[in-house]
């Protein structure tokens, strides 16, 4: 197993939940050794990454030690039984430190597991450790954190993008098979997208998030992040309490609605020709579609994530403001501008966009189009040159993300290709209660 | 029936729509009669009170003749087939104006009947006009509106209370057997307490509020004036959709949370004896009760009510402010001050308070306090002495009745007694699908 210590990257880089599966099953492989092979890789990259907060070597061997015992039991959890798993550190996790990504909550030690957690332990999943999030979930960059900046793997001098920038490159860089995220406006997908992995964002509810720390209570999602749209499918169906079903493959035709991003943010022309040609696969129907109401949808996911995070934090942002840091506090103080009758009105208004995604999927049945409007920009960079216009880094990041949060709609990032060695990520959106479909497109679109 | 005209009262006063019913049933009265007598009384009294925005004669006598074959025909609609009734002028009645007793709507004639006034009608009740509101249903004193003020009958100087004024002096001086109104913060309730009738405003929901033009849509209720706990009862039953049935008089001692007053809002202590002395009758077993959370119910009441007021109105404040009167243009603009993330959090403090009275009313069957704080002030009076200080006028008359809006429970002002010959109003407050225990207990303490 030592072996993880000697590449960039970690032992599991490659290998997917099944194979690791088979090993364990067969006894070629302990969870011990899978929970070794992830502390190693921690210990071997995290210095250039800065991809966890937090890594529980105790916590994760006890929890390897017991599954082996139940394996030798011949007592099966399931898919993810032995698999180590990090969670991304806006996540409760019973003993471990979660800060938040903030100085506010630097010294915090949560007492209970969060609900996905505890799911994701019913499952046998071994948590090694605590990943980087933008403070407070809030930011796209994954650049500002009490911990600093998470690195992108693929060029460390740039962001993995956020907010679960630590659990993106983890992933991407083998460290572990599986982290857990959270996305309120793509905070699972950006990172996704920026960093080459999969990242899917179930539908609204489908996850609880009790004893997620929340950004923004009507748009907060947990969500996973994985090397394959298999192993987020597997973490997705231990997460919202589904039992282990195999993926079926789809033989008919299936109708993709493809929206041009630039109707929802100006993306660059060679991230947009990635993601199209992605599709360009036998079995997908791909036609343009152009969803209405874009103003109304805009104005109503700023008031609603405005007045919904100014509300969690209105104390802190007025009694120790010098604790975040300059961006976080920035928009959290322009965030307490939106007005209550903005947010009435905006309630009204997510309910209408709700009712044009639901039209649309009923014509055809995914939606696609690019995950972000941009590869990873620089660490620290705040402006992107986007079709020839500098552009403050958020929107290129979220533009095409936070629609879905609104709608509350699936939405998976798979990597789509490169553009100047840096991966590209399409998005895939579905109706609830389609996500089977969802990950079998997926599947066969991914790069 | 032309006996109406002769009195300072309609003819309407001290007759019970059971009384009435009875009448046309035996054919010594026609549902026309009925009708020409609101109208006679609209005639001769509404100089003095202004009531009425509209009074409906062709509208009124076509619907009661035809009440009236249906009665000959031997089809009988129900106990409020053939009874005049009188609509608040901001629920739609298909072909007549609606002004929402404000310039903005000055002209503005309704297509559709609103769904409460479908379902009088289809109960046989005749409309025969519409009654004064308070401009836009925004403020408690009835002395706001495009058509003037609203008078009380017991003095004709004295305000009647609002929103729902017109319907409050229609009942009080006899013009018609009932009366619908609205209630946001006490709009029913009020006019009822200051003009010596009885008011009750169902649990949020019980009746839709379809056609109702919207103060604040999540405290907004539709409800009923009458003469009596038992005519409320039967208007409430037709409007909520459910079958006439009598009332029951329950044998079992009924326990009372007696709310001492002031704890909600100071109150004049003989209006709040005379409230309390009503419920010195047999079978009541009054003790006192003090909800906590009170800090926190204002707050969310103000922030909700002002959010979505405020929602309503953003254009007309904008770009016709002059249409307002000055009163509801300074309000209008306070509420639009109410930050988004105040309204979000005066969600959760409503989910509180609901909780807080939920589990009063599992301690008590019924809530008691007085309804208003003071008797009906004078018209365009803003300030008020309570307990020897001097109080804008808002206050006083709201305080009381709000936090039942925000509760959503079913609650009835009836009258208590008279302070310096003022009527007093006894409130009560239920559980939701306890209103006939509710009713009950009002009809025996009701003065």
């Amino acid at each position: 197993m030592s072996t993880a210590t000697q590449h960039a990257t970690g032992f599991f880089h490659g290998r997917t939940i099944d194979d690791l599966r088979a090993q364990l099953r067969a006894e070629k492989m302990r969870a011990v050794d899978l929970a070794e092979a992830a502390l190693t890789a921690i210990s071997a990259l995290d210095g250039e990454l800065n991809a966890f907060v937090t890594a529980d070597r105790d916590g994760a061997l006890r929890a390897a030690e017991r599954a082996d015992a139940e394996i030798a039991d011949g007592r099966d959890r399931g898919p993810l039984h032995g698999i180590p798993v990090a969670v991304k550190d806006i996540i409760d996790v019973a003993g471990l430190r979660t800060t938040m990504g903030s100085a506010h909550f630097a010294e915090h030690v949560s007492t209970e597991d969060a609900e996905c957690v505890r799911r994701l332990r019913a499952a046998g999943a071994v948590i090694v450790g605590k990943t980087t999030t933008h403070e407070f979930a809030f930011g796209p960059t994954g650049d500002r954190a009490y911990n600093g900046a998470s690195r992108n793997p693929h060029e460390t001098r740039r962001m993995t993008g956020g907010s679960s920038g630590g659990s993106g490159a983890a992933v991407a860089a083998g460290i572990v098979p599986l982290a857990l995220g959270t996305d309120t406006g793509g905070s699972v997908r950006i990172p996704a997208s920026l960093c080459g992995v999969t990242g899917f964002k179930p539908a609204y509810g489908a996850v609880p998030a009790d004893g997620v720390f929340p950004l923004s209570q009507t748009l907060d999602h947990v969500g996973v992040l994985a090397a394959s749209t298999d192993d987020c499918r597997l973490g997705y169906r231990a997460l919202a309490g589904l039992r282990p079903m195999p993926s079926r493959e789809h033989g008919s035709e299936v109708s993709i609605g493809w929206i041009p991003p630039d109707l929802l943010h100006p993306t660059d022309p060679e991230v947009t020709g990635i993601a199209r040609a992605a599709l360009e696969t036998d079995g997908l129907d791909v036609r343009e579609v152009r969803p209405g109401g874009l103003d109304a949808m805009l104005r109503a996911f700023g008031a609603i994530q405005f007045s919904e995070a100014h509300a969690v934090h209105a104390e802190r942002v007025a009694e120790a403001p010098q604790l975040f840091t300059d961006d976080v506090l920035a928009i959290l103080r322009r965030a307490g501008e939106t007005a209550g009758w903005q947010y009435v009105r905006a309630l009204t208004e997510r309910d209408q966009w709700r009712a044009v995604v639901a039209e649309l999927l009923d014509e055809v049945e995914l939606l696609a189009m690019p995950t972000t409007c941009v590869t990873a920009p620089e660490i620290d960079q705040r402006e992107v040159d986007v079709r020839g216009t500098p552009t403050p880094v958020r929107g290129p990041l979220i533009g095409l993300t936070r629609p879905w949060n609104l709608a509350g709609a699936p939405a998976i990032s798979v990597p789509a290709g490169t553009v100047g060695g840096l991966p590209v990520g399409l998005q895939l959106v579905g109706r609830p209660g389609q996500e089977d479909r969802l990950f079998a497109v997926a599947a066969r679109v991914s790069r």
